[in-house]
């Protein structure tokens, strides 16, 4: 193994990259921006020249290098096939991994889902550490999943395991999800969707709040919970029935060890876990109720923690 | 490889038993009664007793046999220890593959969950054949289900990957499952769940229907369904939009090639799979639309042909 792997987290402003040590110390991380114009077609090239760059800068010779690992906001397949990334204005199907390689002088290319890579870096260097069977689950403006089977990411057939944001989990919905269908997880448990609960809440009733005075975001809920609001307590509780119902099917299905809580709505702190526990062990089946939960620790850096551990 | 492998698959009524060559041809099957008296300490003394006597008749030398793969109705983790064995009247935590090893004179012995060791048997000599990553779904009086990735069982964390019949599926159901939760996936969709659908829908109506005369058995549901009746049509639809929507979800976590249809139910022909299907199409997300399905094709065998392949 050689010393040195480049961790790159693509996303649709920014391009985050990180230089690790192969032991996981990550020793600089920076960032460019995501140059979407003309279909995006210099996001590779810029890539690689930064990554290049910083290798003159540091003096650290190619062979020196184990390779690079690269998340992308779209489904990636085992083979670094890219099938469709709408934020960086892809719209063919290519293999990233084997372009990125051209462009970095033939250095050694692995490409990833971003939700699945970022479940890779915390069940790496993350609060996921030590488990070799791990959901991670990140909410965000919407949901994302990766599930890290053997300490390996699980792909799925078409690049989309772990897709569980759109996983159906309640059946009268009339409004329709980004996906098109009605009633995804994704409606619910996301940072848009606790706005949404929380909105609906306080159309159905005229009781004191605090979320009346302020802005509705996902984290004042959260804030006015620790505050007793019991308006946003009735918000959490939905947000932990819907989650923690989703999560014990998941569960059914995998059995893991444990779930990896992350994303922006995780930064609330631990204030959103019992609701969502609670829940979870309603619903579960029990041979997997001792499933534990944890937040994520590693943040925006997830991802190109993950990136760096799929090329190490 | 050595030229053959036993499978033995344990029921609580009787075990089978096959003798396979390592291409995973049948060369005979037998089965003998399972003896769950005194806590069922007899079950592998008798099972070893079968496998050498089998030996013995066909004069196959010790080191023609690779081993012996057995299914048991139980959680059981990948080191072969299993959990709880209610249908066997096994009450101990115990390694099963060491202790039929024993009895076997040291033969190699690997042990599995009977679920998820057919759904090995089908990927491997069934109609999964040529697939890595599937997920069989068994239903029969009760649901259950084995996943495979990368062409290896997934065990989960305590042995219950793959416990799919009881995902939440329904959340106004007042009537409890057997696992002591309410609106599980077996509650609608195995072959007791069908007759539930069936009951419900002529409690409700008093049109005329084929149903009326009949003794009430998911086999008799699909045959109505194909002479046109309308009562059982329904029910047929009601079946579909639950299992539809569970596969959805299962799907939205794995996202395999192909669901393989077993059991009891799956024995009615292909007159289930449309409602299967078009619910699971409606449910899906958009990156699993295309997920193959087929019907199981081994039967009864499916146990024994994976048991054999654990071993292989």
């Amino acid at each position: 193994m050689k010393k040195y792997a480049f961790g790159i987290d693509v996303g649709g402003t920014s391009v985050k990259i990180g230089l690790f040590t192969n032991d996981g110390m990550l020793v600089e991380k920076w960032s460019i921006p995501t140059r979407t114009e003309d279909n995006g077609k210099a996001i590779l090239p810029d890539i690689a020249a930064s990554v290049l760059d910083k290798m003159k800068e540091r003096n650290i010779a190619a062979d020196e290098v184990e390779g690079a690992g690269i998340g992308l906001p779209g489904p990636v397949d085992e083979t670094g096939v890219i099938r469709k990334a709408v934020n960086l204005h892809w719209e063919n199907v290519f293999n990233v991994a084997e372009e990125l390689a051209g462009y970095l002088n033939g250095m050694k290319v692995k490409a990833g889902n971003d939700a699945n890579v970022a479940a890779l870096g915390e069940a790496w260097m993350g609060s996921g550490k030590g488990f070799k069977n791990l959901v991670m689950v990140t909410l965000g403006t919407g949901i994302g999943g990766g599930v890290i089977i053997n300490g390996k990411i699980l792909e799925g057939t078409t690049g989309a395991a772990g897709e569980i944001g759109h996983i159906h989990i309640q059946d009268d919905e009339e409004l329709a999800c980004n996906c098109g269908n009605h009633g995804c997880l994704e409606q619910y448990a996301s940072a848009t969707g606790i706005v949404r609960l929380l909105e609906r809440e306080l159309a159905n009733t005229d009781e004191p709040s605090l979320m009346r005075e302020k802005k509705h975001t996902a984290k004042d809920v959260w804030d006015a919970v620790e505050a007793g609001d019991a308006v946003a307590t009735r918000v959490a509780e939905k947000f932990g029935e819907y989650l923690g119902k989703g999560l014990a099917d998941i569960a059914g299905v995998l059995n893991p060890e444990i779930f990896v809580i992350g994303g922006g709505v995780s930064l609330s702190g631990e204030v959103i876990m019992p609701f969502i526990t609670k829940n979870f062990k309603k619903y579960v089946f029990h041979a997997s109720r001792e499933t534990k939960f944890t937040r994520a620790i590693l943040g925006n850096d997830g991802g190109i923690y993950g990136a760096a551990k799929l090329v190490l």
